[in-house]
């Protein structure tokens, strides 16, 4: 049995795919987040190839740093399909073939009108003492192992099958041996604020809660567009944590005003949509340089249908002409990306879509297009709303075209979202 | 000096952050990418958090697995940052302040009008014997450490400093006692075949490249919507290898045929812009469930505007017949999702639109709106183009909403690539 409670962890990705330049190992965010919960932090975490020797050192390296591994990859039924021998070897025990594994596997295929392949029969050996662990998504078994003091979860590498197990293996038994101070997080995102400005008015704040009888870590990260507040809890109960983070969360919402976006993690769209919703508005998107991205992120939105009327994606001066009635003096005038063809834009999306919202976006993506007076990353948001209400921005952002165009886009839905916050 | 052909390394990322559930080190891909060109293998990775003992383990045991260890984060100048002092105490080194550094990093502050923080002083703190590498996008030096069999390089974690910093030291340092037999890759896209036919068809030719004399490694990814065969070729020089890829490359186009996307590693939408450019043909997009992404995607290519003229999100049937022309009794009688209607929705893009090609995409992205008859995943894409050309595909997809839109848009895009073929 391992020390009662469990908590430092090693997780082990294996596979040689996942040492080439196209790979990356993201089962381990999953892994980690659903440890840190049961109060389980992550030591470090390795990534090896098909190779027994390099796993076998990563193993035993592991088990004496940490009371849990967690080892992802490497169940299949062929012949670089090692974790199931090493981790065996490393702990000394024999593989033991169990018939009731045999006949799930059997079971699977023939659920699919297929005989089971002899090579699967492999997917049934279990180091003797060890369970198995049954894979709801898929044919490659888990694995438990607990002796002295340290104990060893080998998950399959498919995300589904990886999730879908660890959430069974994290209740049945990683919880019963866990101190139960989880660590729970939260994401609050902020517009409009730098990096520094966030960190000068949440200061005051999170250096409260540091050292509090629930302590709450936070760290800044500056993303594309927006900033964002990761704050993580470690409770006795889960219960407390959240409570803790309630309260935090809420006096981070008393400092940062209308620049929060959300404290629950989500998404700029999500909360522009619930907005939308909520006020039983509509809205429609007139696009030049993010050519179509602001529709397709508000649409991204489960049940958006019912309040994105209709977007038009306008290149090209005629086309912002014939499809939304901007004057084609203005644009001679005043050139494609001005304040007044964004204005024209926003309103004729408005009054073509019907809604009680327009918005509208213009700019220079780059590479190329840029000038003097007007550089790559030149852009104008715009909105149009109800009682003659219009706002414009222009705005110079840093970066290559798709971050620009995103760019582009957050400032146009958080216009939006501040003028519904009205 | 070590051995004069390097052939394996670790990479080892340094910071407590990335082991946590929200962020995720990518430094390794690129610098994976880098090694493998100069005939560098890496054995395994792993991640550690800014405490000394975890650094100091991962260290002496890459150290004795590797002749090269590189190590990404940990430069900068706070007490967290411990790659310095425990790279110095792993290879038994005095640190000694560097002259050279103190005066580039105050030259730094001071052209941006700043005296430089006292706390910068411990980045001019290098192990004695190492060389410091210039930092030419940030102010920590990175190092090198040369002895006995093993060569050690430690670079700042920011990706801009980490890559050109990266550039200059495999150049100047690693590639001169690599072995020079590098692994140079490229990825061709498929789309229209499962991954086992993609398999079936590139088996034959690929199974003769494996063992030719400039061997080909080849393996299949199935990612969303397409399919990738990602070749990887080691040859005693760069030609030697782009040669044999080059050639493999065109013997897997031919029996791969119009599914065959593109062999550079280009996307999708910038293969359907260099055929629309080349052919002098624009097009114009019609998106329902798709929501802007079809039209997002085409201008996420550098010098869209050339060929994209215009672009409508029609979610409401009242917005299909109002911007589209789309008949409100054929909506009526097949529904919004049929092809009665999809086709209606391309051929008034076409018009609307005044251009050569106009392609649409309407479907149910869920998670909900299915029903027995057209369950979620049902997407119809269509195409019109000159001389009457018409097109339409029904399409299952499988997934979340996301997914189901990023298929529909990969579908609607490869309708216009295979129609533009002709």
């Amino acid at each position: 049995m391992p020390a009662a409670r469990m908590s430092r962890a090693v997780i082990i990705a294996v596979g040689s795919e996942l040492l080439t330049p196209s790979r990356i190992d993201t089962n381990s965010l999953f892994v980690t987040q659903r440890l840190n919960e049961l109060g389980i932090r992550v030591r470090y975490k390795a990534v090896v190839g098909d190779h027994r020797d390099d796993l076998a050192d990563a193993l035993k390296l592991a088990l004496s740093r940490a009371d849990l591994v967690v080892t992802s990859g490497g169940l299949g039924p062929t012949d670089d399909d090692i974790t199931r021998e090493t981790v065996a070897a490393v702990f000394g025990l024999p593989l033991d073939e169990d018939e009731g594994v045999v006949a799930s596997i059997r079971a699977r295929f023939s659920a699919r009108g297929l005989p089971m392949p002899a090579i699967n029969r492999r997917q049934a050996l279990v180091p003797r003492g060890a369970a198995a662990l049954a894979n709801a998504k898929g044919t490659a078994p888990g694995l438990w192992i607990e002796r002295s003091g340290a104990a060893c979860v080998a998950l399959p590498g498919p995300p589904r099958e990886l999730r879908a197990m660890l959430e069974v293996v994290a209740r049945e038994r990683i919880a019963p041996l866990s101190s139960g101070h989880g660590i729970f997080r939260r994401v609050i995102r902020v517009t409009g604020r730098t990096e520094s400005h966030v960190d000068e008015a949440a200061h005051p704040v999170y250096s409260r809660w540091r050292s509090g009888p629930v302590p709450i870590e936070t760290s800044i990260l500056a993303s594309l567009g927006q900033i964002e507040l990761h704050l993580a809890a470690r409770g006795a109960t889960e219960d407390a944590a959240v409570g803790a983070l309630d309260q935090a969360t809420s006096e981070l919402a008393g400092v940062l005003g209308r620049d929060l976006v959300s404290s629950d993690g989500s998404q700029l769209e999500a909360v522009v949509g619930g907005m939308l919703r909520e006020r039983a508005a509509r809205v429609a998107v007139a696009e030049s340089c993010t050519g179509g991205l602001v529709a397709s992120r508000l649409t991204d939105v489960a049940g958006s249908s019912a309040y994105v009327q209709a977007g038009w994606v306008v290149y090209s001066n005629e086309a912002k002409a014939a499809l939304l009635g901007v004057d084609a003096a203005s644009i001679a005038a005043h050139g494609a990306v001005s304040e007044p063809v964004a204005r024209a834009m926003a309103t004729g999306a408005r009054e073509r879509g019907g809604v009680e919202y327009g918005i509208a976006v213009t700019g220079i993506a780059g590479p190329g297009g840029g000038s003097a007076d007007k550089p790559v990353g030149t852009v104008y948001v715009a909105l149009a709303g109800p009682e003659g209400l219009q706002r414009v921005r222009r705005l110079s952002l840093p970066g290559e075209r798709e971050q620009v165009k995103f760019q582009a886009s957050q400032a146009a839905l958080d216009l939006l979202r501040r003028a519904l916050l009205r």
